[in-house]
């Protein structure tokens, strides 16, 4: 059985639009907060430090794909489910459920890689295997 | 031939994350931009205008998919190119393609719906059958 | 004693910005969401049920005076402390301090009005006088 | 008389709230951005390369203070005119007024200081007097 977190969370006013219901950008930037929960949950140094230890400045996302169910509004508590559902050589795949009590909102499946700088300039990015001490964590 | 929207805009220091990047939550934010700016060069009214007229309170995404190639930085400036690639029954296909130059830094299509509000509630709601005047106006 | 709200939340790495730091628009967002706490605690209706029963569509900010005094970092938890510090005729004044344990790292007095929809067009906005039974509410 | 940098954008559907006007933190959001170009109007740098030659890794906000005058809504076109109003030994004073045509929405003052990181870790700041040369560039 894969390990789960769960980040639980009110959707605040700020997160919603002029159609009363959360903005989409929003359900990624939660997704990416649990992933971060996740790891940290895990036990795995926050990117500050594996930037100095083994270069790796983060996760970022190589592919997402999301399935939006139902809306949410301003005061409903929600939570998002996250889980690492594979480990590929190169990459892993994040699942990340929102869910307001029974009812699913939105399921994403989310491709991530382990990244480095690259050498040709600071904002350029290299992806590395999932280091072995991690996978092990995070099992 | 698709009619085509070009958004073009620069990459802010606070679209970006401590890895240096654009924190690709933004690119939702970036893309549901340039669909309005899309509707808008066709000729649709303001969402504020079809709630009064026709109920419609805008085009949530259903469902989208989104591949990141290259990451951006702020001072970058970027284009996204926006065009709707399918008109189905009940919904609708953007594709969005975010360009640094003749670079393709992400790709993305989005299934989206015209809705009304549902009669259960203010927050709850129901796709429409995307108007036969809008879809004249887009094509 | 003025009623007190304590909205707990750890800052986010989506919340921070290259310095790697919590980008200061967001400790509006912050503040902004710890004031509806603040209402939610005290038994006052969301703004979706005051807009139908009052007219009144929430409580934009007049005026917004914050000192910054120390960073923030994702990883941290965090405390908004949120209180009216003064009811005026038309106005009230909320005051928010950001805390991490006993560091205050920012502080905010912020005078905001409850507002409703002006005849002009809707988003034109006019103060109304404070609700005397949402005064009580918070005392 | 002071250099003004004017920067030009449409607010979009999701800057504004369910009220169906701007988000005010996104206020602050417009102001950085302008302030950004204002730097980059001048012939500055980007944080990045000062971060490298001068270890100035941006200018962060110790005070802010804003008035909002009126709202605005997505489709509206805005305009940042940004303005330093003051150089002090340690700090200085940005001037930012948000417009739309000949009405004036919002105007902030805002006290920055060039920071370096301080010793005590990366999330530590620490003033330092404006460059002489950044200084000359902004005059």
């Amino acid at each position: 059985m894969a390990r789960v977190y769960v980040h639980r969370f009110q959707v605040e006013f700020g997160d919603c639009d002029p159609a009363q219901i959360a903005y989409y950008p929003n359900f990624f930037r939660w997704f990416d907060a649990s992933s971060r929960h996740f790891f940290e949950s895990c036990g795995l140094p926050s990117w500050r430090e594996t930037e100095k230890t083994l270069g790796i400045i983060g996760t970022p996302v190589v592919n997402t794909t999301c399935r939006f169910l139902a809306p949410t509004t301003y005061g409903d508590e929600v939570e998002v489910h996250t889980s690492i559902e594979e480990w590929r050589e190169k990459s892993f795949v994040f699942k990340h459920q929102l869910r307001r009590g029974d009812l699913l909102l939105a399921e994403c499946s989310e491709v991530r890689v382990f990244a480095i700088r690259a050498p040709e300039g600071p904002t350029r990015l290299k992806a590395v295997p999932p280091p072995p001490e991690f996978k092990q964590l995070c099992s």
